[in-house]
């Protein structure tokens, strides 16, 4: 292959990788949503805020998905673990939110 | 909403998690196999490692995004640069792979 054949290819790939950003952030925006939900729904119906079963449930499904897409399990236990810390600290928010506002209302 | 609207709530939005979660993987193993070829091209046509116009581009184009997903710039930036990382251990190992191909070739 020629230098600039290497080129139009590498600017090819640069415009998927930049699609698959864009993929990545809506879904991860909308993956957010639900979840807050899912924190305002504990919040309000008291109910637990860690729940091992489901967990471990989905660990070992992510596992499975991961070993399927052919990819490095390491990598994608980290890019969770950095993603539910966020989770949970959306989650915190909105029971510190719902405890303030149920204080305001006692 | 009672309790036990609140937990079917709750169960379908782990569902919709969990579908995410799987686009995020399938995505991002996507995205893996084109920075790789990016990898294997920039090794073997001698192109340039990091390009920093292609990089403040692509940061410039995330940023808006994630705006217009009305979604949190920190975390995204944070998300970015742990997959990026990535990238770049996965670059380098493709350019020596590629060094001791040539080495024992000459």
């Amino acid at each position: 292959m020629k230098k600039f054949e290497a080129e139009s290819r590498l600017e090819a790939h640069r415009r998927t990788v930049d699609n698959m950003d864009a993929a990545l952030i809506y879904i991860l925006s909308e993956r957010f949503r639900c979840t807050d939900d899912i924190g305002r729904l504990k919040a309000e119906h008291d109910l637990p805020a860690v729940d091992k079963h489901r967990e471990d449930r989905q660990m070992a499904r992510l596992k499975a998905l991961t070993q399927d897409a052919n990819f490095d399990d390491d990598f994608i236990a980290g890019l969770m673990r950095y993603i539910i810390e966020e989770v949970i600290r959306r989650h915190r928010r909105a029971a510190a939110e719902h405890q303030s506002g149920a204080d305001r209302a006692s």
